[in-house]
């Protein structure tokens, strides 16, 4: 699905596009300035014709912070959200400064361009296997008396880490379908550039009597990006984050860039333990799924690095055959 | 804008569709239980052949929430957010909320009808007189000293209540434009359910350069639930609320129910005192706005009156003329 020659893209972009890592905003507006910067890329995409975008974000630090407050008022405040209603905060506090932002430069630029965020659930399975072993850290460190009292009270799965005490971990099971894709292809075929699938999106399973019910798990957003893009027909998935392209021997003296390469070629690399759990690895397999799935071209690249990316001059290409 | 001959909707929703003010949710998931029950007026409608139903909500108990876990871990977490970013949570959590539990009774009945919640950004004046005297208190009582401080230190405004403490106001400017009104439209124009203006909608104002920038206030929904109706051409305007009807002389020993009134009728009575600061006064203002913007009904009823009330059963049914 394209606006024009050009081919539609899912960009993915990491909650790093709206945060500093080493100095993390000490106030709201400084996030905002942040995604400015992040969101010049799609700027200059728009403006050299790439007419259909939408846009997926991941919401690690921003949850982080939802689930964190939610453990810190506990004692103030019984009454908890659970993790499901966390990332539906995330989707509208990172939704709102996406399409805010996004506006805003549109405007600036003489663009009658305007972004969309919509609240999404995405389904899982219920017996993903992700869910017999949960293996994603969130939240406070507790000692080994409230980690028990925790498991008790509250069904968490706790997990020591590393000495330095006990940590709730959650299941990342794997995206089977976007509830609300219905509604995202009638928002992008209009022009308006989708901001959908936040954080991975809400996860729900379904339940016996066929309804939907959210579930304490988060679902890796790079999986869930692919998957829009295949539903919603759009030719190029790119995910940007905080290295310039994917590298063999990558923590090595000699790591190898990779600039070019097939699914298969990818496939046998992951296969050999190239890629790092929870960040190099779900976004190279996130492309294989979206490539075999009759994806044109998956793009990994830096987030600074779009419209290079775009252009075929930096990142990782990788194509079917 | 009407699917059918029945006329197009926009029904609003208070805070408490989500809550229980005697018994608040000790857990999540009661809050679903509660929307289910606020929704079954809904899917009635639908059954009945109202096909154009947009929903706005409000997010008192939600919103207050959020911000009050701010407050309370403001020592453990200096990174705070801003009151138009926690109304942005506000409506990621309860547009989540909605949208999975109207999927759930549609597809119990039998009905392929969907709900898209979206985030929606506010234009109010700032040059709003509200601003200049802000009147709606959020979140914790302060000692004298703290207040001073939290004026010096963020700026906010602080008032003495009751010799409770000081607590924020923040103002109430009203709302002039939905942001993603075309969004809006496109989502209705498909037959789905429309979410949206949540919480009034997330306020923003116009910088100097022509941009939109976010500002810590919030905005009475039930005149963004007048505007959006009437931007969407909708007919009725129905606000759901914890009353029967509006009555005159309502705190007295001699209430009288109003069940039908014109617009002029009123705006006497408002003008006269008949109605109660931000309880009822806004709701029969917001109802005279869209009536004289071109709307052909408002309705005002209780929380579970809806199809009743939508029937001409019951409620204050207030026309033009």
């Amino acid at each position: 699905m394209a606006s024009s020659e050009k081919p539609g893209l899912l960009i993915s972009f990491g909650g790093n596009a709206l945060n500093v890592a080493e100095a993390p905003p000490s106030h709201q507006k400084e996030e905002f300035a942040v995604a400015r910067k992040s969101l010049q890329g799609v700027i200059a995409l728009l403006k050299a014709g790439y007419g259909t975008l939408a846009l997926c974000h991941g919401n690690g630090p921003q949850v982080g912070q939802i689930f964190l407050q939610q453990e810190l008022t506990r004692h103030d405040f019984p009454r908890q959200i659970t993790l499901d209603v966390c990332v539906a905060d995330s989707q509208g506090r990172i939704g709102y400064i996406l399409q805010n932002t996004l506006d805003n430069l549109c405007r600036e630029q003489g663009m009658n361009k305007r972004a969309l965020a919509v609240i999404t659930q995405v389904l899982v399975d219920a017996d993903d296997p992700a869910f017999k072993k949960p293996t994603k850290p969130i939240g406070l460190f507790y000692s080994k008396a409230e980690a028990d009292a925790l498991v008790r009270d509250r069904g968490w799965v706790m997990m020591e880490d590393a000495g330095r005490g006990y940590r709730r971990v959650v299941a990342s099971p794997a995206p089977r379908e976007i509830i609300e894709i219905d509604g995202f292809r009638e928002i992008l075929s209009k022009g308006i550039i989708l901001i959908g699938g936040g954080g991975g999106g809400v996860p729900v399973v379904r339940t016996e009597d066929g309804g939907l019910s959210g579930v304490e798990a988060v679902i890796d957003k790079d999986f869930t990006s692919a998957l829009i893009a295949r539903e919603l027909k759009l030719d190029w998935l790119v995910i940007l984050t905080g290295v310039d392209r994917v590298y063999r021997n990558f923590n090595s003296g000699d790591a190898v860039p990779i600039d070019h390469a097939t699914a298969d070629e990818m496939e046998l690399l992951l296969a050999a333990g190239e890629f790092a759990e929870g960040s190099m690895k779900p976004k190279v397999a996130a492309a294989i799924q979206f490539l075999r799935a009759g994806g044109k071209r998956a793009v990994i690249a830096h987030l600074n690095d779009l419209v290079a990316a775009v252009q075929g001059k930096v990142g990782t290409h990788i194509v079917l055959e």
